[in-house]
């Protein structure tokens, strides 16, 4: 039930999805897709709100591009290779500019993703976006957070604690500073690890993407898989530019807690480490019994914080 | 990205999937689906944002309600079984009340129709609910708004204007007036079609719900079939609770311009009339051009309006 002028934003989306398995896509009351027989479809839906997920005056291109960025890292958290999107957009106004921008940021990513936008609904109401992705997986060995067993080893893809800390850096200095691009960018435009999860989906036992902070989804994947685990906080793995800038206990607590990372954790049997690509850090393993601690040198050690709320003085109701 | 909280209130929604196609359902980074590989998947997504598309105050059970079937009604008029849906739900506060409610409305609809929620987003933002829902379709011959072709005779499911009128008694009188419930009810609890639009899969030469408005909707349907259509106001289907409580003149703005049905509009060839079931009406004709207009006993009327903006004084920016 659009009204008028949001009908007209709408145009800013009909592109022509150029991919064979989309039937019909936007303009009509529903999309039809053709699916491969041969794969299993995989599904995932993430919501981000101003001023919750991102800082308010975030740019428009960068809105979109996170929207569905979020998205296609839960599906290479899955090992699934991504398809089409839909796509709600509550705005408060429709300014073409704004839309625009939105829409550039969106289809720069989908575009490196080979994903077709097939529809969705734009409303007016407060600035609330939801993406809702589909990916294809070939066999039934997609990934899940469930499958890890004690004596597995822990990974994690890229480096961690830099969105935490960027962001952390926008709330201090707003988006237009200059220092600190990288770390910023890392906040802005996640880089879903999409390949990565693909490759994965061959040998790795679990794994999940670390949007929630990395001690807060280990255990999300330790409950799942029903096990335990030991984290090394030494072989964290923090970049140059995280340590320029910040002190090491700071440090520490962006890597494991900052969230927002989208690298993805996963688990591995010791036998196949060396199937592991580059790019990835081991930083502990599965243990038995359900706790998640943290070690350093080999010694037991207490984390300073387990989990961010980042906008937590921010939230409000509209 | 959902926080602690929140994540509590997703409990509410985590029910065991009892559908076939449903691989992995709801705790993972995505859900995971075996597609029939007979079929085509049908895709809808629709929003529904607090004062914009149900007025503020609105029971919780039937805002659940309603989340879901504004979305199988756009299944029904693609002639699609509807199997499976996403959710997205930005709320203000983590009211277990409310959300228990919520879920209730939601389900009953999904009961209904054998739909198995399979994964979404839980977020604190205003209260802005997505829902994403797929269906399958058996061959290539789904329902669209494109097929219709000069002298198909237009028809309608059930009758048309009573949500609006409900709606308007709702903002008069707020939800809990004694009077009028059955219009009331067409509002809060809008039937999606789903069978009907199961059986004019087989003959129907254009579909579409009626969500917006009969007439803003038939001016899509001929937008899209590159058409125009004459609509005989005499013929519409305007309920005898309608004629009881508001004059003529109004019952025809009603059912013209109210929207909110969720009914189906549907074109026929002359020949297949006879395959139209019971409860549908005749309303018009397909006509040359790209014109939509009214008559009455044969001659053209003017219509007061064609669409409303049942809450264009409410919105606001959150």
């Amino acid at each position: 039930m659009s009204l008028g002028e949001f009908d007209l934003i709408a145009r800013y989306f009909a592109r022509h999805a150029a991919r064979g398995d989309v039937l019909l896509g936007i303009g009509d009351d529903a999309a039809v897709i053709a699916t491969p027989a041969d794969r299993r479809l995989v599904i995932a839906m993430d919501t981000i709100v101003e001023g919750v997920h991102f800082p308010v005056g975030t740019a428009a291109a960068d809105i979109g591009y996170r929207a569905l960025a979020v998205n296609l890292s839960d599906l290479a958290a899955m090992g699934a290779e991504p398809a089409w999107m839909t796509l709600s957009l509550s705005l408060p106004e429709s300014e073409a500019q704004w839309v625009a921008a939105f829409a550039q940021g969106l289809f720069e990513l989908a575009d490196l993703h080979g994903v077709a936008l097939i529809g969705g609904d734009t409303v007016r109401g407060p600035m609330v976006i939801t993406v809702q992705v589909a990916g294809y997986v070939e066999t039934d060995r997609w990934l899940t957070r469930s499958g890890a067993k004690e004596g597995d080893l822990i990974f994690v893809s890229g480096s961690v604690g830099e969105a935490a800390a960027g962001l952390s850096v926008i709330q201090q200095s707003g988006p237009g500073a200059a220092a600190s691009r990288s770390l910023r960018q890392r906040f802005l435009r996640p880089q879903p690890r999409v390949e990565l999860g693909r490759h994965l989906r061959m040998f790795a036992t679990a794994a999940m993407d670390i949007s929630d902070g990395l001690l807060t989804d280990l255990d999300k994947l330790c409950a799942a898989s029903n096990c335990g685990a030991e984290v090394d906080v030494g072989a964290l793995p923090i970049s140059a530019a995280m340590r320029e800038m910040f002190d090491e206990a700071s440090c520490v607590d962006y890597a494991l807690a900052g969230g927002d990372d989208y690298e993805i954790m996963f688990t591995v049997r010791p036998a196949q480490v060396a199937l592991v690509p580059a790019g990835c850090t081991r930083i502990g393993a599965i243990t038995k019994g359900k706790d998640v601690r943290c070690i350093r040198d080999g010694l037991p050690v207490t984390v300073r914080r387990r989990g961010y709320d980042h906008f937590a003085t921010k939230d409000s109701a509209p």
